[in-house]
């Protein structure tokens, strides 16, 4: 039986991503909220499980890993079937190029836009929604001809991109002209064990 | 035999971070110069085989992949042996630890940086470099007592934040104050197959 931890922030989407696949892959685990804005994470404690200090950290007994793309990746691989990250390695690749989306345009573009708005960040609020808006292009052009992401299964490519998509909002970017990301976000929320972020 | 085409630019550090797996692999390629000032990359053309419009793009024989993550992860385990990318779970989350670092800190950071001085980039040059540092912070701690960033032995994690921090100063940030990432970065140019970026 997994003994699983994860250290939390509800609003964060990185945090979300992880919960996402944890529900899908109906692993029980305990959530510990780290107390982000009182400087929690940036503790020398904190950072000896986390080193660049941020959350979300998984402890799956005596396995520790910290950053969301590898949770993931770890999860998958350990507790999920083969189609969440396939070993074929065409398919493979192809999940590994979204989630670099993921961290690359979406991360850099959409969520700190948000965190502009929701945490006073001090970004370039026109640089990150122009980058978003990069990956977005991408995302919309790929997915007029393409249910998922990477194959024809959901796979933690579409859990990396999922949250920070669905709250772009939040960064005064609109999803209107994207409306093939728009049905992806319908089949995502569609799935079992899909939840909302708080 | 491998027929292996890379679409390239010299001064890239992420198809930098292709030619070096190519070439610690033995791997023959053809390089494909894409000429990035002229728009080549932007048109829609390129974008069928690189829909965010950047290099590199591999191909291999039938199969395209685009982003430099997904190429060396896809180069790894397809023509690699097992240390490069290992698939133990935990080794596995390791690489992709570092491999967000590559993506995050290295690539916002130091990449974006260095794009503001080499390619006049309108970036905000104080928040890369402070963005810079956290993840040198990181990697000097963990090489302080490690001699690789993920395993015992060269990954693709080392392949993917070795470019970028080896031209940090272009981007006017000093590795003066991490001596370990010093060491590991001459560790990693005695590598066998170890090139210089033109």
């Amino acid at each position: 039986m997994a003994d699983i931890k994860l250290y939390d922030f509800p609003l964060s989407g990185n945090c979300y991503k992880v919960r996402l696949l944890l529900s899908m892959l109906g692993l029980n685990y305990e959530s510990i909220a780290v107390d982000l804005a009182g400087g929690e994470s940036l503790t020398e404690e904190f950072k000896k499980i986390s080193p660049r200090g941020q959350v979300p950290v998984l402890v799956d007994s005596d396995d520790s890993i910290w950053d969301s793309m590898a949770i993931l990746s770890f999860l998958a691989r350990r507790y999920g079937d083969k189609t969440w990250f396939p070993e074929d390695d065409v398919d493979n690749a192809k999940v590994m190029q979204w989630l670099a989306v993921s961290e690359n345009e979406i991360l850099y573009g959409l969520a700190r836009a948000r965190a502009v708005f929701l945490f006073k960040r001090p970004f370039d609020l026109t640089q990150c929604q122009d980058d978003g808006h990069i990956g977005l292009i991408a995302m919309d052009q790929h997915l007029s001809h393409n249910k998922w992401l990477a194959t024809d299964f959901p796979t933690i490519a579409d859990i990396a991109c999922y949250p920070y998509v669905s709250l772009a909002h939040e960064g005064e970017i609109s999803l209107k002209d994207y409306k093939n990301v728009r049905r992806w976000m319908d089949d995502f929320e569609a799935l079992s064990g899909w939840v909302a972020i708080t």
